[in-house]
């Protein structure tokens, strides 16, 4: 299995790739001053496509790997051909990441660039490939596709795209596995529970007076997550007590699995004001009538999700409150949930 | 936020789109029969290619939508015009979910075939449509961009791109929007604790003894993934007791969220065997050295995490348990986790 244990991911303080961790490899430095670096002669020089199977000679390696389009002269090259490399950062487990920003535009170009950089990456006993192509970039896919590289994940203005090149097992981590939903249990000291009616709700809950649910957003913790989504469905303000339990369930949206988080939560006001858009009726419902409809005692997992939301209502009952701690590592504060 | 709440989540039996819930709309049907059903002669039609922008009338709407490359007479055109839609399936809101398997392989009536189908799902009323390439329908993917198309996730084997038809703002779920990982605490009677060092840990937590870590795997179980992770990193048996504590942190691998789950795992066997390729080495350390170690005293997240830990081996704690329970909407079982 692809593997990133839990400590080294703590480091991470950006978006991965880590920059952070990151060696720059390369600033799109023009074939001149690296000639110039290397104490040669400044020279104008000319591409040369090459094959896949290009050897590449140790000295064009050693050279070239930090510089883009990094036109290397081949000891064994007459001084006219010259050899285009992609421009990339490396990381820690002997991968190497492509710079979207510095793709060449033009078709061939892109693909001997390629071609030669995944030659090169072979010779030096790289591992993973990561290929960012962002959204104005689309030709290039099909080419990439073409070469042996594979999709992993993308998000709206990019795909990503890998290649694996050692003959062992893939060992790159896989793509973000969960949706997280929250579902806000609102009670008053009159034992008065905050229900909803969805207005377009196409499966067997239709009809049904259920908590505001929804799923958080991107970065979003999830109290602040409970919170809102009980703030846009029906207007009512509350405070975060605590994550109740918490529902494991697999093959959801996009074959991903689910996580559904059951949350306390305080009003701080009760007049409701709908999400017309989204919301058919909201209402306080007394708790009995509530827990009373077929649907929560017909599915035995709601049905308990409820119970402890009733029991800790009762304080007969503990659910996670959550810490904010700052880990050594990234320096950042996160949330730790736990009992005490 | 686009949005489908927990008990709309809670019908899906397989992979999104839910197929169970869907009708299928077409079945590759030919032209042929299709106008037999319809009553009409069997005609033998060239394909006409159309704008963005093409009128459809809505006969040509209304028998067209349920068909396979559905070859439609329009009453205001000549016979030999004939319209070729994609093939769909719909969604409960207001979606269509174009079939994979049957995109055109050209280039050309691909193109035509979806402005054709845009068209006709713009007057249709249709919002949100549904994109997915193969991997080796790649050569399409630009041209699908070129057409307004947007990337909305990706997995090894295949692209989903998405247009959003309205011009209100897109109600489309988001992608998977999380990790999670599982650290495995697993406790003698002897007071001695299950550690490993990395054999490739590029942070700083190199060098330290730490608890074993990963990731679970697709639609794997939180415990289940704390066992076997225990289990490849060490040789150990365990048993899975608790969640004690969860973790929740931001813009981690590929910008994700994170949520690390710490368990207590009850070991059944002593005689360790390392997983070489991940792990450096594995031991049972005192548990006062191990938390003795200055990485955990200066960590607060992680201090906290083991102190949890060590109070629940201690019987001063409690986690949450897993309950295997069944859910009425989709009539299989799922996990909640909860203190009782």
């Amino acid at each position: 299995m692809a593997k990133v244990t839990a400590t080294m991911r703590l480091q991470f303080t950006g978006p991965w790739p880590p920059q952070s961790s990151l060696e720059r490899r390369s600033s799109c430095d023009s074939i001149n001053s690296f000639l110039n670096v290397a104490g040669g002669p400044v020279l104008s020089l000319p591409h040369l496509e090459v094959s896949n199977s290009f050897p590449m000679p140790a000295y064009a390696m050693s050279r070239s790997f930090n510089r883009k389009g990094a036109n290397v002269i081949s000891p064994h090259s007459p001084a006219s051909m010259i050899l285009d490399l992609l421009d990339v950062y490396e990381d820690e487990y002997d991968g190497v990441i492509i710079d979207p920003e510095c793709l060449p535009s033009s078709t061939n170009a892109f693909v001997a660039n390629l071609r030669t950089s995944l030659s090169y990456w072979k010779l030096k006993g790289k591992k993973g490939v990561w290929l960012k192509i962002l959204l104005e970039q689309a030709h290039l896919v099909p080419m990439a596709i073409k070469e042996g590289f594979n999709y992993h994940h993308a998000e709206p203005g990019y795909v990503m795209l890998t290649y694996w090149i050692p003959k062992e097992p893939c060992m790159l981590p896989a793509n973000a596995s969960h949706q997280v939903g929250v579902g806000g249990f609102v009670i008053t000291e009159k034992s008065e529970v905050l229900v909803v009616k969805e207005r377009k709700c196409p499966c067997r809950c239709s009809g049904i007076w259920k908590l505001p649910t929804g799923f958080i957003d991107k970065s979003e913790e999830l109290f602040t997550g409970a919170i809102r989504e009980v703030k846009e469905e029906t207007g009512i303000e509350t405070d975060f007590l605590e994550v109740i339990a918490f529902r494991h369930a697999h093959c959801v949206a996009f074959d991903k699995s689910d996580l559904l988080f059951f949350c306390m939560l305080k009003p701080l006001s009760f007049d409701i004001t709908i999400d017309e858009a989204e919301i058919e009726d909201a209402k306080w419902m007394p708790l009995d009538e509530f827990l009373g409809q077929p649907y929560y005692q017909e599915d035995q997992m709601l049905k308990k999700a409820m119970e402890l939301c009733v029991a800790r209502y009762e304080n007969r009952y503990s659910g996670f409150i959550a810490h904010q701690l700052i880990s050594k590592f990234d320096g950042r504060l996160s949330y730790l949930y736990s009992t005490d």
